[in-house]
């Protein structure tokens, strides 16, 4: 890692800032419609979703995580908030050791019934309508190929940069 | 606003969940390592690297907005941490009643030029090697036709969505 720092080109930062941009704009906007209409941030939608599509509406907190894409330790606190407000319970299963189940409850599951229309509706209005169809898959193959990148490559500490400081772009 | 919902197919679908997680994981990837290399987040980041590409290191708060792409209450608030930490200066110009400039601070220059090699390491590691030119193209299209979209479509209080509950996918 101590090879001299190879700067992005146009094109690349580009690629990165609007990349970053648009989703965080998107996020941003979707995130205040759902909350302005469903009270729900887009966590609970999604952790909401995932339960109550799952046999039973419960799922094993480390499956849970890894459904919606977070790690377990960030999975665990919002669950727990999740929980205070009634929306989910946890069950343990004291025979396996594997771990606590999250369960969807009848508020739950309410409140996602009532915030999904309107929720697809904007996520259809502010991104789906667009966007082209083969744009759509394009974008599809090339935010996984990103998250298979992400993956080959854990975390361990800091990166270890170069050290020639120059004006950065 | 009131006809039925359509629902998202499983391409869209999938287009959705992609999009944001790749963005959520990178984005919360790429924090993590600035923050442990060189103690700035993201956003301190995005504002000392267009502080310091402009002349004289200084930008008026709503160009400085409109550039990193944020609205101008956000950025305010960003900008008065950024003070605190002796990283940015505010500069009014009585004057012309057209408000406050920021102006980087010769303690923030030093930060954002040491901080940019690594983190533009960071970058290219996680995303841009991850992907071909022509699907860097592509995605930066896609993802100036969602901004583009996203400013056609300015924000008026909720979406009232549809009232039929179905189970959500």
């Amino acid at each position: 890692m101590n090879e001299p720092s190879r700067w992005l080109t146009p094109a690349e930062q580009n690629a990165w800032r609007s990349f970053i941009r648009a989703q965080e704009r998107l996020g941003g906007r979707v995130s205040r419609h759902l909350q302005s209409d469903s009270h729900l941030s887009v966590a609970d939608y999604a952790v909401l979703v995932h339960l109550a599509d799952a046999p039973g509406g419960r799922m094993r907190s480390a499956d849970l995580a890894a459904s919606v894409g977070w790690e377990k330790s960030r999975m665990s606190h919002q669950v727990s908030r999740m929980v205070k407000r009634r929306l989910v319970v946890r069950e343990w299963c004291p025979e396996d050791g594997r771990g606590a189940f999250g369960v969807i409850t009848p508020e739950g599951r309410a409140m996602i019934e009532a915030a999904a229309p309107s929720h697809v509706e904007t996520v259809r209005r502010l991104f789906i309508d667009s966007l082209t169809p083969e744009e759509l898959e394009v974008l599809t193959r090339v935010a996984n190929r990103v998250l298979e990148h992400l993956e080959q490559r854990p975390m361990q500490g800091g990166s270890s940069g170069s050290s020639s400081p120059r004006p950065p772009r």
